[in-house]
């Protein structure tokens, strides 16, 4: 039988949703990043002292780990390191060089290495994500599902590249392809589009997880707002990998959709 | 030994470039298609009649055919096709639907079919495109060099799909990907970034043909304003490869780069 369940709480609304659906978590908030759930302890955890933090979650019988929510990274007080971040650190430091992919890696690593398994907000929420099918809004005719498998290729053939969580085809068109500026900035560029440029086609916007990428701390995600930014771009609708993208304010995404004529599909993996 | 050069002159300062360089071309402009340069026998030309185009060119002892400028899609009057462009017709209408790339590939098919050999401007101009080497600019480090490896691997995966003639990286990071709407305006999402999110490297342009881009009728293109927007856009510099890129006004180019401090290299491919 499982243990109890441990929850790092960093920015934004998914640490209230893992408390939510699992009112029995241990929470940990840290120094420095605001939290919307308070610390089961009563005071927030420094990231310089990893070892409390350890210490903390398994007298609290927590024996699996949700980190949740937005986290910069953190500066960090070399002289204020504990000796279990310490014997961290090394590691720590070659992860920083391989980008946040790596670091996050690392950062289960470091976790699992002391008996915490690390578990995705997915996992422990349900309808965090969606079921196969079509969410929201008409469905796609034959030429969206075509520029749907386009936009699915272009994103595939960048996978090997750590790229890839984002594409914009219309028509059969390229028109935009997600960058470190992430879905929104993207689909502004799309708005900003001449006309006179533009396919007659709408255009659907294919959100995917990068191959690799750990669902367990980094997923995809849309929101009401990635819904209007997909509005003001002019396309026909979304499709996104079903139980691999996080749907932010479900019911708020969906009504959007809805208000909006915009389809959103979940496509099985 | 080669006969008289032919220009079919469209749009913009290339078919002047072209007649300075071969003064004994035979010039043909078409009727709504604003040309810099005269026609040889005093009056446009229409697409409808290339009966009389293929008539003409060859009456003036042209081999060789060169089609220099912009062109958009020009309309057709069905009703005022003469005989050999009716013929055409119908590979016409098939290529039309195959993309920009299908239909100059029909294009050149026609006018070959008629003898008359296709060449592309940079063939007929010295100085069009560039030698391998530093054009302007700072000798590129270490690290830029590898982010021009990079974004040079991004395009790379996406030829496959006929994409790919622009890509941003900056410290090993992917800030932009050329879609349709253009390198200018890949540059100016870049120059968009939020400071925050950029990575410490100012980061590089590549730009390349796609792969089985025909370059004697579509050759990319960079010119003084891309050298302007790339500053904007805080890069170091740009890569293109030698001997397939237009580069428009050199001069202006080469100084512009060399005033913004940006490196201009061209890559032997």
């Amino acid at each position: 039988m499982a243990g109890r369940l441990g929850l790092l709480a960093f920015r934004g609304g998914l640490p209230a949703a893992v408390l939510h659906a699992n009112p029995g978590a241990y929470v940990v908030t840290f120094e420095g990043v605001e939290a919307e759930v308070p610390s089961s302890s009563g005071a927030p955890a420094r990231f310089e002292k990893m070892g409390a933090v350890i210490k903390a979650l398994k007298g609290a019988g927590v024996d699996r780990l949700v980190m949740a929510g937005g986290l910069a990274r953190p500066p960090l007080d070399a002289k204020k390191l504990d000796l279990t971040t310490m014997a961290f650190a090394p590691k720590l430091m070659k992860a920083l060089k391989t980008g946040d992919d790596g670091l996050l890696r690392a950062v289960i690593g470091f976790f699992e290495g002391h008996g915490l398994r690390v578990v995705g907000a997915h996992e422990v929420v349900p309808g965090l994500t969606a079921e196969p099918g079509l969410l929201a809004g008409p469905s796609p005719d034959k030429d969206a599902l075509a520029d749907a498998a386009k936009a699915t290729e272009i994103l595939t053939a960048l996978a090997p590249l750590d790229l890839g969580q984002g594409a914009v085809v219309a028509g059969g068109l390229c028109l935009g392809i997600e960058a470190l500026q992430g879905t929104d900035a993207m689909l502004a560029a799309v708005a900003a589009t001449e006309p006179a440029k533009r396919p007659r086609a709408r255009g659907v916007l294919v959100k995917l997880p990068k191959v690799g990428q750990d669902l367990r701390v980094d997923m995809p995600a849309i929101g009401p707002g990635t819904v209007q930014a997909a509005a003001r771009a002019g396309l026909g609708g979304i499709v996104i990998a079903a139980g691999q993208v996080l749907l932010i304010e479900r019911e708020a995404l969906l009504a959007t959709a809805e208000r909006e004529g915009l389809f959103l599909l979940a496509r099985a993996t």
